[in-house]
């Protein structure tokens, strides 16, 4: 490439920088100069093609199309280029000793049900039977009592319920931290899921040789009054996927032994499990006090 | 921000990287590497944060939605960006002395009907006639005869023809240069016409204070055998939107004199255009030879 060509690309960089000039409000005007400055910068590092531009176009169309109420390619393309995990970890940096965050993913929802303490979540979703407790408290090692959780994951099919045709609500729920800052519940074992990947962003994905899997994991979100809400999930000691999930949402602090307790073995709560094995983990959680009030 | 806290993102960026490591596909993977190093650069000078991610998440599933088989929003991203127009400069360098190229748009057709040299292009759409002539040579001077040139431009209300609800061909056309590389035929003056801006890319313009005008433009398209594809236009020099394009599509090279003529004179071919104004200007077209046999 001559000194003429370099000089005309870099101008034409320079003549849409300029054209964001009279943005009002500053920091529309700061991202999008931003956002130019490093897709110009992609576009001229690749060469891109014409033939490749025209194939983006046509990548991103397919993702608009099948993206409605229930399903949310763009979302997933952020998600598999690391952007949704990237963005989680720069607006969570991680203080002193709070627990870390990872992605919201999407299927949590609103108005799931309350559960009392030592409840069950499960409400009827196929899985082994998992116990799971553990505490709240705040960075300076005091309990938070009265701490709301919302805990979410999929059957042992690997579907959350808003992915069935039906309107039922199963593994999800929400409780409250005692006087203690405990909380305990019983739920099901995760397993690892796919991703939905029979549109572009499967195909992307196949072409890359990556696997679709998220590696197993039990969703929760923790808030409580002068914390700042803590969105995050824990992972399962030995799951296949730990080194692979499809959205790069496993942090080695948030892997937890999910022991398996023999057949018959007394339950918590004297829950009649007959002769089935059941597992138990335990998720001490630490939140940061709120920093933007 | 501390070093543990940028060590963190550093490393997410770096697992992304990898996670391309084994794509098949050479070409794939360069680009999508290059695609997220510069992505994770973008996410994290901005520190985006997740309203904002939220934000862009809904744009691109709007931008989905309007999208449909007359309209592309995502081509008008690209176009606004100036992601399109640097494509076609990095695959159309100016070499010796070609005539520059500049973006296709969304309103060029196939099949579009043949035009015998010194005919009349707008087939009944709106406008001031305009004659317009001039020669196709190669880069080293030579005419070339039988070269075939598409032009296609907008009516003086600023749509073109596949804009209307009706299947009217108008205002487009293509014709071969004669034994001298010669071409000569009727259209309309050029005039500045909007984007459509009633979707996301709009909004966008609006909140940036950019004009949604596109510099007044006729389209030309040379092909001819052992020559390069040239897409271009011809700009109108005066045109209140050659500094202001909303795809940057201007080069200077490609602005021409629309010369008035004073009702009456005589035209040429004969026309007569009773005590109407017409116009007249004259493009000398210069094709590369093929590069890429
Ligand atoms: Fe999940
Ligand atoms: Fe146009």
């Amino acid at each position: 490439m001559g000194d003429s060509q370099r000089a005309r690309e870099q101008a034409l960089t320079e003549e849409v920088l300029a054209s964001f000039e009279d943005t009002a409000n500053p920091r529309l005007k700061f991202v999008m100069q931003a956002l130019t400055r490093h897709l110009h910068a992609f576009l001229r590092e690749v060469r891109l093609t014409e033939q490749e531009w025209a194939r983006a176009i046509d990548f991103l169309t397919e993702a608009g199309h099948i993206t409605d109420d229930k399903r949310q390619e763009f979302v997933l393309l952020s998600d598999v280029l690391g952007a949704s995990m990237q963005t989680v970890a720069m607006n969570n940096e991680a203080g002193q000793n709070a627990t870390e965050a990872t992605v919201l993913g999407p299927f949590f929802t609103e108005g799931s049900p309350e559960i009392p303490l030592g409840g069950d979540i499960s409400a009827g979703a196929a899985g082994q039977p998992c116990w799971v407790e553990g505490t709240v408290t705040g960075t300076d090692g005091k309990p938070v009592p009265g701490a709301r959780l919302e805990v979410w994951e999929c059957d042992e099919d690997g579907f959350y319920d808003v992915q069935y045709r039906d309107d039922r609500v199963a593994a999800r729920g929400h409780l409250f931290t005692d006087d203690e800052g405990g909380y305990r519940f019983w739920a099901l074992t995760p397993v690892p899921y796919p991703i939905p990947h029979d549109g572009p962003v499967g195909a992307l994905l196949e072409q890359a040789g990556r696997p679709h899997m998220r590696a197993a994991h039990l969703h929760f979100k923790a808030s409580a009054p002068g914390k700042r809400t803590l969105t995050t999930h824990i992972f399962v000691r030995g799951d296949e996927y730990l080194h692979s999930d499809a959205v790069f949402g496993v942090r080695q602090s948030l892997i937890r032994d999910f022991a398996v307790q023999p057949p018959g073995s007394p339950t918590p709560e004297g829950r009649d499990l007959g002769d089935a094995t059941w597992a138990s983990a335990r998720f001490d959680i630490v939140l940061a006090a709120h920093d933007r009030p």
